[in-house]
């Protein structure tokens, strides 16, 4: 038995702004930040599970209230009693009776949902002595669809058709889990191509990670069609014409605008065009894509995304040729495995969102679990990476030759270096003082 | 001048549980709440603008700590010159480049725009000496639309179209003024079919508000079929036939469990079914509304819809019947009015939501607004109206057989008594103790 005895929250900030990194037509001075779970146990190795959600600075106090508000469902439980039902479990957090106003299944109370609910994975990971991939990848189907909460699904995903995709991918799991053992998952990198960098920076950066064996890449866009012109440019003049290049508009441009002022990119061969218009906007997508497949640029979103719903209607609606789901911004793993399952039904790849404080942490189990027990595949799918703030965690994703390494401590990746908490800690943190 | 000098917020809470008031299929234990933004002003009369979002209880606290994380949006401001653009006060709030990563536009972060933007409008209008739907109505129409972000809905409704629509109200304004004066507004009651109540309170409840003149009537279902079908029956008996009756499942049901559940509903000439889905999802609300539609019951929805660019959405996809805005929970007045405007051209009757706490003294300025400035019609509208805590209300609601009473004090009508103030204040007030 091992009993949840209490939870406490921390507020972690770092302060990217004072570099930009992280800048975007959105966001103009990101702080990268993280609003932590912690679940205290009664477990004889003072085991403990750390989860958090992914912010940009202020506000993620709101994030850690949230989370406060939660501890009812989880302090006092028994972990086997939570694990054994986890689609109940989420169920019951998700639908808290007063709480789920404040959403439901969005915004900050969602963002909470996912710190609480990945602080249990890594607990029930840490437990079992595996990292959280391999849980999952262990699990059977019938277990793997028990996680998962299908309401507001089955007119799309059945738990039936659910438990088929699962079975299908099951003959080979332990062949493509070998094979990323040995070649790591395909990753590409957005650290080259913040909106505030200056061209000289640009280009030195593109220059050190192409020769570091990156050969995906994306920039940020949409200030003004000559500035993105540029920036191609730059890049492309620096890369290649063989790298894949995307690029990024966080959501700055309405419907018709955003197929305009696309078009005038054109001749770069852009792989995708991300966030082109509000991440609400599911019928916007499908416009936008249609509008953009006669020039070969491709529509992706999803780090906006607030939940599984909306990811069904952009899968329905045929809005995205790439879906992006971000591990905290819908509630935790147990609706990333229901996206991930949503995806294959309609065969669109996954290739998660990451960068931010320990988003890259999060997304190599996410892509791994993706690959050996749900789509099976590796076809046009590349994960993000961002090469900052990963010195602060005692399990760093680690990237070579522009690829994600397995990781093998057990858990989820969360936990933090003891001295990076008490740097990174707001207001009282050293990098806050 | 006017300077807002500070903004302070109140954490308001009325136990409602005790009584299951407001109980419905998701929420069995409302505590019916409002977090209270107010502006101080160096203003000589003291003005202070009042604004607040609904919640129903756990998370109230969030919402204030929400509202005081965008103080820097206002406090300092002379009020001339947010209401000088108000377009561009709304961007810059919704905006916030660090704070709008945990919405955007939704959820917390979006309750708190809509006590904040409210409070500006209570304290404009307060300083007009006028109340907010006759400051909104005696606007031009460019002023109008100077209060309105058209950002994610130039693929639906431009600016020139708004202005178009805005201007061919104009010429009867006056005459509907003077006929809301003398007739009210029509409403419907939902205080007889809370889902907590037994059959004998839903029956006296039923005789006592038709003798009271309320002619339209909503209750909750979602429970089983053959408690949905005895609750119409019951109030089919107490009512007669001739009575307008609507359901509102509070998004319990997944698509085809909705369409299925409806068709056993078939024979209580029901007006409307209310949140058959998840407010998020566009699609299955549109697959909701085709296979009810030859069964003549029809659909509404927008309590809990999130944002503008969902409702653009649910126009554009042909979702709903009913358009069902929330004053608290998209971003305050300054939305809403954008919404008004979509629905008219989609040509969709709003019949805003309402009941909780507040929302009914909040509501009844809109649907003046809809009437006498934008819409122009009364046709199949109807605003919703629950006869509880309204005594809190320094100038509360007032319906009289069935109508909303035209509201005469200055400002939105969101001021609470003193006591009340002390009574509900959460944890400290005596309602509390």
């Amino acid at each position: 038995m091992t009993r949840i005895t209490s939870l406490t929250t921390r507020d972690i900030r770092a302060r990217t702004s004072r570099f930009l990194d992280g800048s975007d037509a959105a966001h103009a001075d990101p702080d990268y930040s993280a609003a932590y779970a912690i679940l205290h146990t009664d477990h004889v190795d003072g085991l403990e599970g750390q989860g958090f959600t992914f912010t940009i600075g202020r506000g993620n106090e709101l994030c850690c209230a949230a989370i406060e508000a939660m501890a009812h469902h989880v302090v006092g439980r028994d972990l086997a009693d939570i694990t054994g039902d986890m689609a109940g479990f989420w169920r019951s957090v998700t639908s808290d009776s007063q709480l789920r106003w404040l959403g439901p299944e969005k915004g900050v109370i969602h963002l909470a949902v996912a710190a609480l609910v990945n602080a249990v994975w890594d607990l029930w990971a840490k437990q079992q002595g595996v990292p959280v991939w391999k849980l999952v990848c262990d699990l059977t189907p019938e277990q793997f669809v028990g996680c998962i909460d299908f309401r507001y699904l089955s007119d799309a995903l059945s738990r039936d058709e659910a438990l088929d995709l699962l079975r299908a991918a099951a003959p080979g799991k332990a062949a493509r889990t070998a094979q990323l053992h040995t070649d790591g998952y395909p990753a590409y990198i957005t650290s080259a191509g913040w909106l505030g960098y200056p061209e000289t920076k640009v280009r030195e950066l593109c220059r050190e990670l192409y020769a570091d064996g990156w050969r995906s890449f994306k920039t940020k866009v949409g200030i003004s069609v000559a500035d993105d012109r540029r920036r191609c440019e730059i890049m492309r003049e620096e890369l290649g014409d063989d790298v894949q290049l995307m690029v990024d508009a966080n959501q700055v441009w309405d419907v018709p605008q955003a197929i305009e002022w696309m078009r005038q990119l054109d001749g770069f061969n852009l792989r995708w065009i991300e966030e082109p218009t509000s991440p609400d906007d599911i019928l916007g997508h499908a416009e936008i894509r249609r509008a953009l497949a006669p020039h070969g640029i491709r529509v992706a979103t999803g780090e906006h995304v607030a939940n599984r719903v909306v990811f069904k209607q952009m899968l329905q609606a045929g809005s995205i040729d790439y879906l992006q789901a971000d591990a905290c911004r819908v509630g935790g793993l147990n609706e990333v495995l229901a996206i991930l399952l949503l995806a294959a039904k309609f065969d669109i790849p996954v290739c998660p969102h990451a960068g931010g404080l320990g988003l890259c942490e999060y997304v190599q189990h996410i892509s791994a679990i993706d690959y050996i027990a749900v789509s099976a595949s590796l076809d046009d799918r590349t994960t993000e990476y961002a090469s900052h703030l990963h010195e602060h965690f005692v399990d760093p994703a680690i990237v070579r030759d522009g690829r994600y390494l397995l990781p093998g401590a057990p858990g989820y990746s969360a936990n933090l270096h003891t001295a990076s908490v008490a740097a990174l800690t707001f207001p009282t943190g050293s990098e806050w003082r």
